[in-house]
């Protein structure tokens, strides 16, 4: 008999420090977790296109680490007559589908769950060091190096970069997703890197603070990858951590990918 | 004799309907506005490198449209020790500049100063309608050519979009500057445009909201120009529209510019 979903979310939970939290934005978005779980999709964004697939494969649980509606606490209220958010939402509800955000846990993991992900497609795990969350010193290398790997293994087609590419690199400060000006410039100054790698910026925060920083004579630069791309390797290595803990049931990551094309 | 720094910022408030305002992150972020203007600078951001031009240029002014000191409301508590920040705030004492934001009454401005600057970039003023701010009607051309358009006529490197380059657009929202999520998603259920336009997003807000929207077969593209450059001509525009108001006053407009570069 397979475990419910909510079965599977407290399984999980039981290996979060501090879990549950009293405030999380990890909620249950659509759904009834006292199913049995058919088939778990992990995924950056629960998009319309990562929710077809699901159906395709017979999943009823997605773990999407991003809101499913286009806003950071995933209130509706506002969308009750959008048709974007209608056609997605009934689209769940008919299917019978649990999407859950797995935000806050993830990235309290010990190792973040995000970080590890990131880090092990880079080839960088080896670098981890649990003192330094958020920072690696690896061989020195090319600032330009380092953006080409970066795209090669994480599938990024272009990133945004305040730097020279011919700068030497070996402390890096990486924090994927978007952790906001105060957090970003306050990594920056703790771990004076050569480079400081994230998903995505303001940016009237972070990349006018490298701006100046850079113009005043400073050597750190700036390489943004864009918000769903850096952080889609986290929830890959969510399939690498969660299989052996259920090895009965079928898990599969499905990147929502890049949804943008840079021209 | 020249007219004092507070003197000119009267001057421009009487032209903003219900200025001044009681909340607005339009403050003075450095220096004294009784000393005698010796001369204006406008830009987008008060960078280091467009300090050291208005201090070339002999101006004690420079009205910047977006922060200073890399946050929206210019707090500098959690900037105390650190570098970066000192390193500015002493070159504007040390040479008696005055910076002042002009965001929220140039965007009171009716027209918007930001949009109107960029419409007349773009060679479309002549669709402005002040009936439906944030939208014009513009004869029917392709995304790709809208595109071609705005980066020849903003200076503008690359773009992020999601779309088909090769569909009609006639129905544009233009919105400079990053609205947020709640604006933004909310413009485009107003205008149901061909094209969304704006300078930046939360990439896990509109974005995804219009990957959605497309997957479920609406038209709307979205064109994402980048923060900066996407207001710089409502900045140049400011110059435009105070120039005949003060005569004797020379003011030039110092393109912040993007920061980043793409690759």
């Amino acid at each position: 008999m397979a475990p419910t979903i909510r079965q599977v979310m407290d399984l999980i939970l039981a290996e979060i420090p501090g879990a549950p939290f009293k405030q999380t934005v990890d909620t249950i978005k659509s759904g009834n977790p006292d199913q049995p779980v058919k088939g778990i999709v992990t995924t950056m964004f629960a998009t319309d296109a990562v929710i077809d697939q699901a159906i395709r494969e017979g999943a009823n649980f997605i773990i999407a680490h991003e809101p499913t509606f286009y806003n950071h606490l995933d209130e509706t209220e506002w969308l009750a007559d959008d048709k974007v958010y209608r056609y997605k939402k009934e689209k769940l509800e008919a299917h019978g589908i649990v999407v859950w955000r797995f935000h806050d846990y993830w990235h309290s993991h010990r190792p973040d769950g995000i970080s590890m992900g990131v880090l092990t497609s880079l080839g960088w795990e080896k670098y981890y060091d649990a003192s330094t969350p958020g920072f690696v010193v690896v061989p020195s290398t090319s600032l330009g190096a380092i953006i080409d790997l970066a795209k090669k293994k994480m599938d990024i087609e272009k990133v945004k970069m305040i730097g020279d590419l011919s700068q030497s690199c070996s402390r890096i400060a990486i924090s994927p997703g978007a952790g906001g000006g105060k957090s970003q410039i306050g990594s920056i100054n703790r771990w004076k890197p050569d480079v400081f790698i994230c998903g995505e910026v303001n940016e009237w925060e972070t990349a006018e603070y490298i701006r100046d920083a850079r113009y005043q004579g400073e050597k750190t630069a700036l390489v943004v990858l864009g918000h769903s791309v850096s952080e889609e390797p986290g929830m890959q290595w969510l399939v690498t951590w969660l299989q052996p803990k259920l090895p009965g049931v079928k898990m599969t990551h499905v990147p929502s990918g890049d949804a943008f094309k840079t021209i």
